[in-house]
């Protein structure tokens, strides 16, 4: 379960959590113009965390050195892919980020990107199947979801700048609505006008606000935490972002999976303008960072994440 | 656990729902002036629901001839009373409706009246122990609570006109806050204004209105409906009460209570000008009426409830 | 806005509240198999509640002489229908009740009929535009709901026995699982089982049950509601379903309509093994009865209902 | 507004967060055991956060050489301090924090300390009125709650580990059992056994976990993630309440104040087994940490923080 959120105030910034229940030995990893790319003759250079296997990079998110950003969020029962097709395009799910951020610019661009491929469940090997997600890309200007359901490529427009996990996007997008009274501000008593009933503490606009760590109860909290976002004097956007996504990140302990307990991996934006990657992880919330730098060279590069 | 309901559009109306595992053989019992009512000299005739023991009736509420209406309502683990002192007015808590009801005209009477006496846990009889209750009070003009906890009684203007079980009033009152922002209208998007977020249907500007049978749901739930009902065109107020004491009537299978069920074995309005106690049953959902008629005589007139 | 609901113990039950702020002039009706009813040679006899128009009944929902029941809901801003076809059974949105009721015996026959069509927005009259229904339809055995959206039937298996409005029914069952914790039994310490804490009234385990009267909440409240219903000692279902739809029930003044109030203007049951409709309006909360009985003769038949 | 924390896995450890809408000039200042504290010949050293007026600190939160912890919670409308009293042990409110921390080594030397004492509401100066406070009090074994409520102090053990604001502390912890039922686990279909309702992704077991900002919803959440943490292998306890304290921190736009927004200024952790004094504030997320270190000498140690 993972929460994705962009933020376009000083800057332009892209982040996400990854909460999972163990690491899968996550990297942040530099995938430069001349690394060989499967299915791209050049391509733009690519800054993300990924699993590395067989040499090859598995992003779960990145950004490109045009500044376009994406994460892959897990999406069970829903996400479908279809099998390749002669004639087709077809890019096998866990080559979809290095497909959209090598070969894109812009969200524009990535849209007409996902409407002209097929997208597949060919594994990357025997024991990697094809992961169910959905995507969220995002530039300076709009937010874009992807969801395949039932081998049907879907593309949002994401004006809320948030993606969680399940329900599909546009059942969470209308799910808002239930809450679209809920305030940042205090509360007016509309219970009851005569009853005089009044605010004990400050805050109280904002009751009925989901606390939990459901895909559902994220979104709703991150899109109002995101929104409502007020940068204070000197603040930077990625500062902003690191808060937002604090919001959502999930603690050991309060979500089971299974035998153990899903918690926030690793926590990461990412800053468009400058190239740099950031993220904190579980297990040490002191920011790291790394710069995309130079696009040439044929060799990933990799930062071992201590996730 | 039960419900008590005031109402004063078109008249002055008073309500309870009486919710219970178990029927006690409840009726409509008539104690007119002449019965002999414990610790009574001269008193009120009395009309409300009762079991009869011993040929005395243990009131759970009723009206006496002045149109002060009273209802006894569960308050476990909170009532707390005296024992009998020398020297006080001793009122076991089983006499004290009959007590209230019997000499107090008004509510500023009976709170006259609730401060005079020590309430006390003398049983009725061996098997019938003191019950933990407190208590509403009601005339055309106000609504008072009773409550006796840890032998001090306690007197609360009661402005919003219910009153349920626990927590005590007070902080059932002060929560009420916490559901300000309710409305009968429809919401406006203070969640995110850019987001343009819209109601997908009406009735929506009371989201996080409680539902459930616990005393606090249904205090807030009645709170609401009371305070917003709209008599309709030829609407008098006893059809209002009995609407909105429906909000908060208990279906069977919805409330477990040991091996069985809490329903609203009955529920009831008093009618204060014209003397008359209304009920229905959850096994008769037409309801039946009896006037309090003539005052005078000193025999007890029972009508039997198929509760 | 609207609720249905089917009940299925000791008998086959259907019913559903019709909420509105402004009654059209509603009226039991039976159309006997002699009735002309347009699009239909002969027809299977009905009695439902409708608004007569030119002479003809448009049904908000009915039953069969086969016991077949089914009720249109409202379902603004999704249900969308075709316009009429060339060479396709074209229905009419105004007339898919007598449609189906008229020509199906069983649920599994109206989805064929369902699937047979083409559901299309030709109004009645000029003022009388399509209205946007969806519709839920039972027999003895299944429920079944109809939605046309963007043109296209959907037929779902409402295995839950309840429709509202909006969202669509697949979003408005998924959700039910943000509910499926509460129960109608003690809630026990999951919170922090160290702590001890303890219920401090009864019926504390369907807190978090919605209680306001959005379609979303209606249509948790009835599932909870019909689903957990346990009839007592000699109630038959109609009494059941009376109750059911009790719980959601829309009172004066808590839900606005514009410049007025969203009421339920009429709540009805259907007993399919008796042909026998049963009604309470807002004004009169005492059932009327109005059977089917002989089915023969070609005018329709015609009760007044106060609404 | 504020949320006090304990924590006793791999150590004891205390922390809160500090809200408000601007800063006062928070410094980590250490009063050693030769500093002047009014009203005491001798007293322990104390570190901990403050405002220093006239020389003079005025603690928010601090811990003593002998490793008790206490922090001031605000609690408007709710306390209420005693004028001083002839021959009484007067302690204004102001200077209640370094009394207690000056003077007892234990939770139960406060308990007797906070019962021989009359708390008035002597200002510290013409400018700076007593604080409408109540307070969490810590060692590696208890908790204990002070409020001064109407002038009678009362002493609350708090088995939950978790202080906010209002309402009083038996109120909010008696709330919590309408949250007994949220679970860490996954949810049980308890809604309609029959239905087959099931999880659409984890977490969902505490769905009804408030997420807003007000006092109440923070306890609810803070005492959720507190009693349900599970230390990660190598974590040490201050990690842990770094994160848990997280949970209720209030990013900048999501809670009015007057014309401004309440912010979680500082977060901090006290450890009490090395004397350190760890805190981030809302323009540095960067844990700074002091130590308390030495504790003779006889001159404030002060500390600027960038609140």
């Amino acid at each position: 379960m993972c929460t994705a959120v962009s933020f376009r105030k000083r800057g332009f910034y892209f982040g996400r959590t990854l909460d999972n229940d163990s690491s899968f030995g996550e990297e942040v990893v530099i995938a430069p113009r001349g690394f060989y790319l499967r299915g791209a003759r050049e391509h733009y250079a690519i800054i993300g965390m990924a699993t590395v296997r067989e040499g090859y990079p598995l992003y779960y998110d990145g950004m490109n050195e045009k500044g376009l950003c994406m994460a892959g969020l897990n999406f069970p029962g829903n996400a479908g892919y279809n099998p390749p097709s002669a004639g087709a395009e077809n890019v096998p799910q866990y080559n979809l980020l290095p497909h959209i951020l090598g070969s894109c610019a812009s969200v524009a661009e990535a849209a007409r990107a996902l409407k002209a491929i097929n997208l597949t469940d060919e594994p990357f090997s025997a024991d990697m199947p094809a992961a169910p997600l959905h995507w969220m890309i995002s530039d300076g200007q709009r937010d874009l979801v992807a969801e395949c359901v039932e081998g049907r490529m879907q593309l949002y427009e994401n004006t809320v700048g948030v993606l969680t996990n399940n329900p599909p996007f546009p059942v969470q997008y209308a799910a808002l609505s239930d809450y679209m009274a809920l305030s940042s501000d205090e509360p007016r008593n509309a219970f009851c006008p005569a009853l005089g009933l009044k605010p004990y503490c400050k805050g109280m606009g904002a009751m009925g606000l989901p606390g939990d760590y459901s895909s559902h109860s994220r979104f709703v909290r991150a899109a109002f935490v995101r929104n409502n976002y007020e940068l204070c004097e000197g603040e930077d956007g990625e500062s902003a972002l690191a808060r937002i996504l604090s919001a959502v990140e999930v603690p050991r302990g309060c979500c089971r999976s299974g035998d153990g307990w899903e918690v926030t991996l690793y926590s990461s934006r990412m800053d468009a303008a400058h190239g740099v990657y950031s993220y904190t992880t579980y297990k040490n919330r002191a920011a790291e960072r790394v710069a995309l730098g130079g696009v040439s060279g044929d060799a990933l590069v990799r930062f071992t994440a201590d996730t």
